[in-house]
């Protein structure tokens, strides 16, 4: 087995999906992709899915997780779409994301239970279903390996770039892929929570297998960003498994590692480009504790930092306003000795035993300046480490924010 | 004994007080007034206290805690800095603070333990204690009971406008007043927690009688109001009697009711001020929520939704997006059916057992467009009610932290 290299390509660069979008003016700007339809053609496709632990899901959150569970993990298609979320659309919304399964399933030959379905856009307003199931005859048409590439960015809602990653491996000199796609940008927050992500490969991963797999990888990318501290009603991760490169998973055995590693470099790829996008973000902020006395506390103090609004401002703002750092720890329920954290901006210390450390200001903005910045907090209590991506807080969120739904 | 109402006046107005306040050049601004002297003439006087939960505590809540214990709540003076938090400044700090309360007691001829100090400010920035200790002798040369309406001014940072308030009612004929002031605007969160505030009233109160009433008011008022979710290392508040006035509340009586009224009515005031000044905000947002199963539970999705970005950013752009305030009831953790809940902004319906209402868009847009938003759901479930002030989120609050340290 070779180590995973990230290489072009898209939701079927794996072998055995097909993908298309069209405009079907779901979107309020005309002309812009807002439906897809990703299929596997292998006909022993195994799927797994993750889904928001809101207890306001959407329609199409409710039907999935019926489905995957209905059909033991034998999903065969996804039709998504993005402009509306079909949230707090009560028994309509329901009939309406129920609708658009059959109509799939009648299209590919499926039953309606191995059709997932998946929405993202602005809550409380019907789905127009004829919109939908107009356009499905010419998604069917349009399905191809090349118009897989059309799906990623018919999910984008207030996101500035497609997000897609690709990775590729051997098995027995044989290559096998690993493929994903997400979207995010605000109401990103962890805990399964947070966003549309899709993931294919070509491996052959049953569906319990694929279902953990999954879980263990999600736990580590997706539930470790956060932009906004929303968590959405519609949140879903989705995955797939064509089998076509024949490469067997299973547990107890060393291709599980392996492909666990590559499902989690992917699912991390992907959720650092959500954070990177948070809306209006200019900055990916990665929250990096050490030396805490348990895994808990180490996760609680990188989540308050990560969620202070008073930290991602003065990070826009390239303000090495360490205190504020301080300050979040404080109130984030760890328990610490304040006079013995050091907190540094990347390489540079800013605070050393909880006090002004001596720095630099101009090397400290200089720090702050980059597109990249790490916050790193030692609390020399014990050797729990966390971490949380996370975007800067600036004008763009709220001009974003202040009238998404009109 | 009358019921309680609002008069002109400054703290001085509860017979017994004297204040005033000097430019010692903590604030950045040439000229601000930055420190403030409160004083209690009456030898009896008692005073209390509730302090941050944060665990990085500043080194004035540090003092004022010991100082409160150890005088057995006989504290006679304030003194409060603005420009200047003294949090995260280690052993210097506390030095500082100790050592000012020092100079105040050998000024006013009190022990130190009767000195009672507060800061707020930038943190992490060793405070300048030759800047306060200086201006000492002008302060206590200046302390009257008109140069106490200074004190608000000159506890000011990024609040607008300075906050105030004072209550009258009478017992057996004869007046007693309470009053107070207190200061925002950013790091505003619940659980004591939150902004400085300073109470007096000449009414006579023993120090663990006065105790239990700030703690219970408190609770209704300051603990009730959130701007970003950030919870300060500074917060205070403190409440002196004087006992002059001679209207003593003892518990067990009716003085305990009438006494309890004034204060917590005069404390919601105060914290009215602080979220309708939230950094950049433009609107004062009430969330209540009603007909929860348990009250916990309807305190968990009103914080929800006061806290929910997303929600205080649509409410500042007038957007009807009740799918938000929805969305942040259901990851509250609060449980409810999703399809029973309705939500009104003031008194218009926008959505109906979790489903849109059919609501015009012109007459919620003007709703959303005054300076006073209710934000309303009623659950359904039960009858347990909690409510939660909070402001809307702007470009304001972006540019003050962006740049707040420097």
């Amino acid at each position: 087995m070779k180590k995973w290299e990230v290489v072009e390509g898209n939701l079927a660069s794996p072998r055995g999906f097909r993908g298309a979008a069209v405009a079907a003016r779901i979107k309020k700007t005309h002309g812009e992709l807002d439906l897809a339809l990703l299929v596997s053609d292998a006909p022993a496709a195994t799927a797994a899915g993750v889904f928001t632990t809101n207890l306001v899901a959407a329609a199409p959150v409710l039907v999935s997780r019926q489905n995957l569970a209905e059909s033991r993990g034998r999903c065969r298609a996804l039709l998504v779409n993005a402009g509306n979320a079909n949230a707090c659309t009560g028994r309509q919304g329901l009939q309406a994301a129920r609708e658009s399964t059959r109509a799939v399933a009648k299209l590919l030959n499926l039953t309606p239970t191995q059709v997932l379905v998946a929405s993202t856009g602005v809550i409380g307003v019907p789905l127009n279903l004829s919109l939908v199931t107009s356009q499905l005859p010419e998604l069917v048409a349009r399905l191809s390996i090349e118009n897989a590439s059309a799906v990623a960015r018919a999910i984008m809602t207030t996101d500035t770039f497609p997000k897609s990653c690709v990775l590729r491996s051997e098995v027995g000199g044989k290559p096998v892929y690993l493929a994903g796609i997400a979207k995010g940008s605000g109401m990103i927050h962890p805990r399964m929570a947070t966003m549309l992500s899709f993931l294919t490969t070509d491996a052959l991963v049953g569906p319990r297998t694929l279902q953990n797999l999954l879980r263990a990888a999600v736990d580590v990318s997706f539930n470790c960003i956060t932009v906004d501290g929303d968590t959405s009603t519609n949140d879903t991760v989705l995955a797939w498994a064509s089998g076509v490169a024949g490469a067997g998973v299973r547990p107890g055995n060393a291709s599980w590692a392996w492909f666990l590693e590559g499902l989690t470099e992917l699912c991390r790829n992907l959720a650092r480009m959500i954070a990177r996008d948070g809306e209006g973000a200019t900055k990916l902020i990665l929250v990096e504790v050490e030396g805490a006395r348990k895994p808990s506390d180490a996760e609680r103090v990188a989540r308050a930092i990560a969620n202070s609004p008073l930290v991602k401002t003065a990070v826009g703002g390239s303000d090495p306003n360490w205190g504020r750092i301080l300050c979040a720890a404080g109130y984030s329920g760890a328990v610490f000795d304040p006079n013995k954290v050091d907190i540094r901006v990347n390489d540079l210390l800013l605070c050393r035993d909880g006090v002004d450390a001596g720095f630099d200001e101009a090397a400290a903005r200089k720090e702050l300046d980059r597109k990249e910045v790490v916050l790193r907090l030692d609390l020399h209590q014990g050797s729990a480490t966390a971490h949380i991506w996370t975007c800067d807080l600036t004008h763009g969120y709220i001009t974003i924010n202040a009238s998404y739904r009109t």
